[in-house]
């Protein structure tokens, strides 16, 4: 089978109630981590949370690193590393610019640069989010490929989801991005 | 004219019509050949294909080399890698990990990690997608670019569309990504 | 705050005029400003205003280098190639196949395959988007982080937009694409 998380049973909503949701729900499905991607999930997410939407953002694949704490060593981070230089040449050291150098020394310049125009950083972005009520969820697949425990993520996370699920959240909504 | 294949005679389809498919239609359009997109592209069509959406998969620019057979010598591929160089700076050296090396010596690992995980390759996902009745339809255009004809391509797909035809089914879907 | 021109009290458009509008409105944000993404960007939001659909490009990021005029040092280039350098390794050199050479030497050849296939070249699309009536709209808060001002950019664009009225453009769309 494809993926094991499918559920088959989501019903969908009916065309009433797509009405009137239609323009209050957006998702966004967070694939990347580079730096430069997570900026615009998350404003996105937190634009649409602050004007009233439904808002929903999956982390997948490399947006998952931007939900995994500080202090978590990946049990599958070698296979990690392996993985993304072999299927993507020049991400890994790309990806090492997301979450886990934010609070380290590289991309210092880029948290300056983020204060001196009034943009907040990605980190303080996901912590805005939280504090307005967007819905972060992680992916159960990517958590099992990476070897990854809900502990080993944020707090305040709802529980990890499928890809069913996401879909039919997207199915949803007046809005889907994949970023 | 921008692109020689512009339907402009597409009929809208009237309100009722879109309230009745609005949550059944889920459309992709594959426009990446990289591995790490070309999964979530198959994993998200087959998983919609099974929670019973009509779905589409629109392949074009890199994301149609997941169509070509692996028997097929590119008329056009000494264009195609000068074009990768010029265009998106090591570009060639990760789409050699798409289709072409699928079976190949390269990608072996990442074949090996998708088994142990239980997640299926994307050659299998493919036919998955085939057998779950996903339509999966290649870019006229890129063709063109590319000096694909028909039979280059795998079987089991349907007739080459144009950006209008595109446009039209994602006008009438539920959720439309490009990945 | 998450960004400053945060709107609010943006209406939500009502159910019926939703219905109206639905398979009218196309929004592309072109976040992207690689050659290879600028093609799909235009190409698709061309077609779509061919056939009728209300359509709007929402240049970010990246995106918003096509918009800048040929002859515009920008006050904030040194700030950007570091930027660059810092969040994407490689993308400064992609990036300089963006709009800057379109007209150089460098992706000459790329113009000659554009003209030898009959596919219109970005520079030339951006101009057949504005006779169709397309919409384009720069960043607002991408320009402040260039420092650029509203005559550095093309002639002929609407007002520069930010997040929120972006989203209230996607809400009423039938379709929206992150490019």
């Amino acid at each position: 089978m494809v993926t094991q998380e499918v559920e088959l049973t989501a019903p969908a909503p009916q065309a009433h109630e797509h009405d009137e949701h239609a323009h209050k729900k957006l998702v966004i499905i967070a694939w990347s981590g580079d730096l430069d991607k997570v900026w615009p999930q998350m404003i996105l997410a937190t634009t649409g949370a602050a004007m009233g939407m439904q808002t929903t953002v999956f982390f997948t694949f490399w947006g998952l690193f931007s939900l995994v704490k500080d202090d978590v060593h990946l049990t599958g981070e070698n296979w990690m590393q392996k993985m993304m230089s072999v299927m993507n040449p020049g991400s890994a050291q790309k990806a090492k610019l997301s979450h886990y150098q934010f609070l380290g020394a590289g991309p210092a310049m880029f948290k300056k640069l983020a204060g001196d125009h009034a943009v907040a950083k990605p980190e303080e972005l996901i912590a805005v989010a939280q504090d307005l009520g967007v819905r972060l969820i992680p992916c159960q697949m990517t958590m099992d490929l990476l070897g990854l425990k809900r502990e080993d993520l944020l707090d305040g996370l709802e529980e990890p989801i499928g890809a069913a699920t996401a879909i039919a959240e997207m199915r949803d909504a007046a809005v889907s991005l994949f970023i």
